[in-house]
């Protein structure tokens, strides 16, 4: 029905240490027909996420992607044909439609087909209003239970969903303080997205800056990083305090399987909790968060970056920058206009 | 007033490794008098728990008691003279009163003077009415929410706290299974409590047991240990199952801090939470608790086993039998008739 050819990434192999190129291989095929009841999509960006690296190498809270299929990807485009009444051409979508140009998709799969708000484009629909938007809202209220006044700690605070997770935190009323690596991350925190304070844990000793900047200690601390941080961040664990597992992106690449948190007994001592969250399980309260985080972006509380690489070829390596910290905000490929 | 001595233990000094007698020192005093508001308890058996190597060492979530002070404990026994209008000479009571004969004690310190429940020996309302069975209902229940038809496994299983809850859970309708040291302790869970199954984590391979004797995931894990056996029960943690953090005795006589639990990721990959509780916080409910415990006992759902070393003088040693799994059930002393 549709001319041209469909560009595809599989997956080649399980990947040992850093992710890379090397990890894929190219496909091309013709571009699939929806069946009754499915519509086909065609790719404008595609989403590159740390939880990526863990879908390559075995199997989580999904099942492994096989050698030989495409790499699983949260995508978003437009409708260009619908077996389904409820989706037209020309709507904006976004789903798990894999790295690829063209996907067939039925509403149903583990992430629905999900419309595009009037008023953003593509991309803020896939960071601020998507899985990263939601990852945030969710895990930082509902799981992590931030309440106005509290001290809320976020690592890996530039990366998207840290930089939201703090910006939501301020708006909510709380203290917040972001870890993340390097100087001009840490002015971005601080000057451009408000944080009351930011430490560069690959400059300051993270036990003494989390002293200086939690003196009633962290009633939150979201992680998205893992390790170390982890530990520091337990140790000024306050009454009741509450640890949110969003990711471990630190350890991600290290298959020698990395130390786990040595302080967690602080639960213990101060009373605390430690709770992994998958933003999956929220799908069904999707519109509440994108309502809020809406309203915030049009209110210019809620400042959304993301960071587009060009060029579908390029999308393994834009994976990659995830792990460097290369990236700047939520990484997309762009992979079409 | 009292005619006669008040024998002390101390603490002399910091433990390193294994708690022993040479921690503490014997000493000798007046009987103390009690000021205005004061009761003057006799203790007739002092208690052994895991959480005093804690505040021999450091401060904790409470301040270790300092050196040369009256080793922190809890005691039972009966208020000999009362400048509080609320109890009276000839009551039997329990609290904070020390390793010592005679204790000053008032409403309103740390644990409160709790009155023993009429019809139950002193060694009873200090073990399953006490600090061991409210820490197994509240720790159970309310941290950990096990509900019918769940499976529980809890570890140091033929322990004070882990027989309760283990015996809790039954009650509540769960499948439970038991992680204790050896044979005889292994027997005694599942002939005598009604356990579903024991595991001897000495002779068997934890993993492959946990998978054979829970065949569908852990709803709750109680730990009492700490180490190896937490980091193999998140292993088989269930979907949204919880983590309870009660102690982690592997560890506790080990200076050089111990592991952390490497397998914490497995609280992302199953939405779990890792919980720690205290039950000095659930005090104020203490009689929802003890109610409820009481009637259990009655009905003989519940069974108490009591470990009682007699003689003042061997109390540092019955504290050091906490460490080597020696005790049965509930360590005390038995100092007074």
């Amino acid at each position: 029905m549709f001319q041209g050819k469909n560009r595809q990434w599989l997956l080649a192999r399980r990947p040992e240490g850093s992710v890379g190129p090397e990890d894929f291989r190219r496909n091309e095929t013709e571009i699939p027909e929806p069946g009754e009841g499915e519509v086909l999509v065609r790719n404008q960006y595609l989403s590159c996420d740390p939880t990526q690296r863990g879908w390559m190498a075995r199997d989580t809270y999904m099942p492994m992607v096989p050698i030989g299929d495409v790499m699983r990807a949260i995508a978003g485009g437009e409708v260009v044909r619908s077996r389904d009444g409820r989706f037209a051409p020309g709507q904006r979508v976004q789903g798990f439609f894999g790295w690829q140009d063209y996907a067939v998709a039925k509403p149903g799969d583990a992430l629905p087909i999900v419309p595009i708000p009037d008023g953003f484009p593509i991309p803020t629909a896939m960071s601020a209003l998507g899985l990263t938007g939601l990852t945030a809202y969710f895990g930082l209220l509902d799981v992590g239970q931030a309440k106005a006044g509290e001290t809320v700690v976020v690592s890996g605070a530039a990366g998207a969903t840290g930089s939201t997770v703090g910006q939501i935190a301020k708006i909510k009323g709380c203290r917040v303080v972001g870890i993340a690596g390097g100087p001009e991350k840490c002015r971005y925190l601080t000057q451009e997205l408000g944080f009351d304070a930011a430490i560069d844990y690959k400059r300051e000793n993270l036990i003494t800056a989390l002293r200086t900047h939690c003196p009633n200690g962290i009633d939150v601390y979201f992680d998205n990083v893992g390790g170390t941080i982890l530990d520091c961040a337990l140790v000024f664990l306050a009454l009741h305090g509450r640890v949110v597992i969003c990711g471990a992106i630190s350890t991600y690449n290290d298959e020698t399987q990395a130390a786990g948190p040595k302080n967690y007994l602080r639960l213990l001592i101060r009373r605390g909790r430690m709770e992994g969250f998958l933003v999956l399980d929220y799908y069904h309260r999707a519109a509440e968060a994108i309502a809020a985080l809406a309203g915030w972006l049009r209110e210019g509380k809620l400042k959304d970056r993301v960071d587009i690489v060009e060029g579908f070829d390029n999308a393994p390596a834009a994976l990659a920058r995830l792990f460097t910290g290369e990236n700047r905000g939520k990484q997309l490929v762009k992979i079409a206009e």
